[in-house]
């Protein structure tokens, strides 16, 4: 799946994921009265509007791009009706050929861990048969519990060809408050990064690694730190756009080969409509504003990596 | 929702929490052969399975606990189906009376974290109306991220009168390989258990704080740190029992008064049945071996605060 990753990143020219974190308040006026109006303003409402607005989305932008990342979170809230729509948006990704990086940042010990890894990338085992839950191709992981919260997802992709992402240095503001605190002389976030290099060596694929790494767009110069001492890592960013990354700050996540690095836009894509910059699309036409904003994003990424 | 913990743990005299963490492999035949037969080995069949099991686990147990922890990896394995039996576990338990901890080991930052938040522990809003999801009365809660991943959860806790308990010293092996290192000449553990106690004077009960921490059994005398570093933290203490945990490891857990913590047992309860020493209630009597489990457990804490 990393294989797949890297081509498709190639073959788009666009190292870019898109953030699939719908908020009700993303979403247009048209989208929320019909589905309200079917399902009433309940759980099962907000989770049809939220579908269909991702679908509207999905469907404007997935020639341009290789990945979403679907936050689980924004779905969850809804209850059984929220993660039944998280399910059919992952599915209709992998249907459009999209990679899909369920953002879940699981991370628990041993069985659980196993069970979290089964639940998002694996199968689990009922009577005779091997069923898949929520199937991503890639997961985020939490690594506050140490190796034995890792190994158990490794396994699993190991047994299904698919990847995590383990998050060494988030993007927000407090991420420092435990992660910059020096060990032996270096920040945690190092340590991590040592241990997600470590972790990576035993499932790799052709040029990258299945186990890959989350450092936000918010600390370019850590990430540069952080893109040598994991070289084989793919580095998912998260920070650009709505929480203030800039595109010359993205340079340092990646490698000499311009690959190594794939950025994540969620607000600035999905609820493109509602800037001034899109304003010009309308909220009929939201999805058209989405991809308007993916190929300004890919630019700007595209400019920063040629002069950098 | 903390001074009620402590009532409840005042009045039953058993500081245990049962960990309803079903393995297909902990359910008795007769369970699983009569879910499958209406449901199929699907999914579907899976959660009714799980659901039946855990309401006979809560039916002969409910009177003597005063709280159950469901790991919800356990259920989410199973996908939307496992997560509808986690939902229905959740209510059945408060409508026995029992305090619920989500064991989520959710975390994020901003709205993200808002989302979980209002997904296990508030309510979302959904047109005019304001929806609860899975509606626990605690969480627990990974702190990696630091106080921005923290304090979306204490919003929530304080508009519902909710709780969390936030990772610090998890009970597995490789714990210690963050956990455990030295900032500043004091292990990492030790700094987010200081964080504790100071998000914890953000939201204060009548004697210990709606913020508690998850400190291992299996690391008895990092607890009896631990126990002086937030002394109005409760504490929920896994790792007693299967993970090696002792009874007489645990008085370091706890205060002076006799409180402060909870210690779960998850697989030394409810599949106590498959245990030699309860063998002779036999699979079709599994909740009165759970049951038994409960009273020997509590004994044996009992006995070990006693000589403590």
């Amino acid at each position: 799946m990393i294989n797949k990753l890297v081509s498709k990143i190639k073959e788009t020219g666009a190292p870019i994921v898109v953030g699939l974190d719908p908020m009700l308040s993303y979403i247009p006026e048209q989208i929320l009265a019909k589905a309200f109006t079917e399902y009433g303003e309940t759980p099962e409402g907000a989770a049809e509007a939220i579908w269909q607005f991702n679908k509207e989305i999905v469907d404007h932008t997935c020639d341009l791009i290789p990945a979403v990342k679907p936050q689980i979170a924004m779905y969850e809230q809804f209850g059984v009706a929220g993660l039944h729509a998280f399910e059919k948006t992952v599915k209709y990704c992998k249907e459009k050929d999209l990679i899909v990086i369920g953002d879940v940042k699981r991370g628990d010990i041993g069985s659980t861990s196993a069970a979290y890894a089964a639940a998002h990338l694996g199968k689990v085992t009922v009577g005779a048969n091997r069923i898949s839950a929520f199937d991503e191709d890639f997961a985020t992981v939490n690594p506050y519990l140490g190796s034995d919260g890792i190994k158990p997802f490794i396994k699993v992709c190991q047994e299904e060809n698919k990847g995590i992402f383990v998050l060494v240095k988030t993007s927000n503001p407090s991420s420092g408050e435990f992660q910059d605190r020096l060990i032996d002389g270096r920040p945690l976030y190092e340590h991590v990064g040592e241990k997600v290099a470590e972790w990576g060596a035993e499932h790799m694929g052709d040029s990258y690694s299945y186990v890959g790494a989350v450092v936000g767009a918010t600390y370019p110069e850590m990430g540069k730190i952080l893109r040598k001492v994991m070289p084989k890592a793919y580095i998912l960013v998260p920070g650009y756009g709505a929480q203030g990354g800039k595109g010359a700050d993205l340079v340092h996540f990646f490698n000499e080969d311009g690959l190594g690095a794939i950025v994540n836009s969620s607000r600035g894509i999905i609820a493109a409509w509602q800037q001034e910059k899109y304003e010009k699309f309308g909220a009929e036409h939201f999805g058209e504003a989405s991809r308007a904003a993916v190929l300004d994003m890919k630019a700007d990424i595209g400019q920063a990596l040629h002069n950098g």
